[in-house]
């Protein structure tokens, strides 16, 4: 039971104001052996406290240009004239070493992830309604109006896609939610499909016997 | 919330020897508000003790053959020159009272019951390696050499479409095994397949915020 199986690759998304980054701290803080962040290569500058390696790996526009000329980006974006993207390399090794890796993206990117590794687990963070995301957005209070309804409108768009994840997490205590985060990973590891190395070893162990060795 | 959601059909197979018959009781006795288990029908005749309705659904050859013809089971077979079947309408019932049901059925029954109803949640439980098993079989003390070898080789058997199911359950300790099939169906209400109509409630509710309602 105790060698090492390789990690899950998990992404979790979920609409502005769902908490879906206090829970995913919350969910590191926990569990910091089970799981690890993937962090994203970016071409914006640093902000002040950030540091490389930390919150982005930081790189110029050629170095990231070279990044996804060798494959090097598990998926990318341009955003506002600056790209964001998903490091392979580190992704890679922390699921080699049986860390699930959980990588903050939005649907588009999530949906490219899936579609290029398949196995990919698809989390998705809501309110329980409309309403409370409306609430969060406002009680934020660094928003105006304006930037809450361009919010709701994203959220709108975003709904669109949400059959596409695996699944739908609730998010109504943070407590709550990072529990069930946690347990639906868990689970994940008993799926059939991820444990074709036991299933191999039983059927060989079983032929024997059936034999009478 | 509240609201009552439909409950799960659950299969519920394993080994002969993976302990699953005491997995399922403990799991009932623990949480008897969410489950019930199905019960099947039979033709061959009641044991002492056993009481109709209860352990069985006793029924005449007439009644069980007046049953496939109504199509009033969900699957059904002959073993030994008796029918044994699972009726739809108990099942039914259950479902729509938001219960998860669980059916225990071998192989072969748990497959026609996923072809007819894909949502069906298949759980296959297994000891930890083909030695254990072997021990157990040994163990009970009920059954000769050669009843042992031909389970095993039946377990060897099974254990070629063990890929269809959907998870795969380790039985080290009933109690660890308990929690964990109850932790996996109660994960499994969270799926984005099994949660339309909140998809559905949502996405209306944002479109008429991004509206400026």
């Amino acid at each position: 039971m105790s060698q090492k199986k390789r990690g899950i690759l998990i992404v979790f998304s979920g609409f502005s104001g769902s908490g879906k980054g206090t829970v995913m701290k919350e969910l590191l803080l926990c569990y910091p052996d089970r799981y690890a962040l993937s962090i994203s290569a970016t071409t914006r500058k640093p902000r002040a406290l950030e540091e490389d390696g930390r919150e982005y790996f930081f790189k110029t526009k050629e170095q990231f240009e070279e990044m996804i000329a060798k494959n090097e980006l598990i998926e990318y974006a341009l955003y506002v004239e600056n790209y964001y993207g998903t490091p392979k390399e580190y992704v890679e090794k922390q699921l080699e070493a049986g860390k699930d890796v959980i990588l903050e993206i939005e649907i588009q990117g999530a949906l490219k992830v899936k579609q290029r590794f398949p196995d990919t687990l698809l989390l998705f963070v809501t309110p329980q309604n409309a309403d409370i995301l409306k609430e969060r957005l406002i009680g934020r209070g660094t928003e105006s109006e304006e930037v809450v309804y361009q919010r709701l409108s994203q959220a709108s768009e975003e709904a669109l896609r949400v059959e596409e994840y695996d699944y739908l997490i609730i998010n109504d205590t943070i407590e709550d939610c990072v529990k069930e985060v946690h347990s639906i990973i868990q689970n994940e590891h008993r799926r059939v499909s991820r444990n074709q190395e036991f299933i191999n070893r039983m059927k060989e162990e079983l032929k024997r016997f059936s034999k009478g060795e």
